[in-house]
């Protein structure tokens, strides 16, 4: 029995290593992970112990087994991996809802934290959407208005809350997608500028009332595509 | 390399499998799972299978093993234990953002959607908030306040908010008692009251002002400990 613990307890640090050299971005999604002896090598573990940990971070869904051609990186978070599945099996109102939660936080945080090389950037992101949107281009205008609210959160400078709300927009993105066929137009966009203007700005109330005016028309969208909860 | 990759999946199927007795609660936190003999007849697996998937999810953090004592359930949920540790290395006023963040939206749906059961139980839960403070019992009115804020949360009926919230708050359980060990005043009691009055009202606006009332409490609190980031 002690030794089948202490065998658990080695895999388990193994598996625990590849995953912080796949969450701190040293193994990156996409990449094959070195092949076994390699890795038997580097950390210094017998070749059961380490297809163990392999199969812990497959079933954790970071890595993923290519038949005859190795194991590849498949995501970098776990928690980007079980958000994904809850969105996935939600309908888009509460991925909504949750969306605007952290948009609201996020822009009141960034009107009091941003950087003068946020702002700029955060100018810089408007223009690239307002030009996809000028173009007609709504799948552009999607990816670069998602963008535009990472930005916005991620210069709130709150990590958990940049991590959530970066899951669940990329998990998002179909819904998000759907509702903008309906409504990219110049109210929604006038709404994003006043919203950037007031981060700019660093005036933190302005900011949170152009959030929930753009909040208040998806939901007016929703409602009329008949989306709306009992 | 065909079998290999059968055999990956037959376990990763015996831990899906588990996975979901363990989220929909037919195996709840606590208890010892059923031995190996029963469970591969169950499962209709070799014991390499069943003890290859019972690792993984001893790596996703839902099963323990007691050494000489069989394996147990330790938590309900994969997106419960990764928030948990993403909480622990966070700091107390982020964490408390990302909570206000999701008070905030459960209070406004709440406001809409409760239920008039609901409505009730949040006046039952106000009142035990109020007696553990009218008693000087700390740690009796955190875990009630807790309990009052996910019963708000709840009647939002948004379940991707309520399963945040749930782990969020929980991992949150230490830095709100800390927090509050200064705070439990006649103010802070009264500012619950009117958050669960316009909830039982169904007036969302009161209650996100209600809201704000005490988030920006908090957060004085947290200045005053200088626990303001830079």
């Amino acid at each position: 029995m002690l030794q089948k613990t202490n065998r658990l307890t080695l895999v388990e640090q193994v598996a625990l290593q590849m995953e912080s050299l796949i969450e701190s971005g040293k193994w990156v999604v996409g990449m094959r992970i070195p092949a076994e002896p390699k890795l038997m090598t580097e950390l210094n573990v017998s070749r059961n112990t380490l297809r163990e940990a392999i199969r812990a971070l497959i079933h954790a869904g970071l890595l993923k087994t290519k038949q005859g051609d190795g194991t590849y990186v498949c995501s970098s978070s776990v928690l980007g991996v079980v958000l994904q599945k809850r969105i996935l099996h939600s309908d888009t109102l509460q991925t909504l809802e949750v969306r605007h939660a952290l948009e609201r936080e996020g822009a009141h945080l960034a009107a009091q934290r941003r950087t003068s090389d946020e702002a700029n950037e955060l100018l810089l992101q408007l223009e690239r959407c307002e030009a996809a949107a000028a173009l007609g281009d709504i799948d552009g205008f999607v990816t670069e208005d998602i963008r535009l609210h990472q930005s916005i959160v991620a210069a709130s400078h709150n990590e958990i809350l940049i991590e959530l709300y970066d899951h669940i927009a990329e998990a998002a993105q179909d819904s998000i997608t759907s509702l903008t066929r309906y409504e990219v137009g110049a109210d929604f966009l006038e709404m994003h500028r006043q919203l950037v203007e007031a981060i700019v700005d660093q005036d933190a109330d302005r900011a949170v009332a152009a959030v929930h005016r753009y909040i208040a028309e998806s939901q007016a969208v929703l409602d009329v595509k008949g989306g709306k909860q009992p």
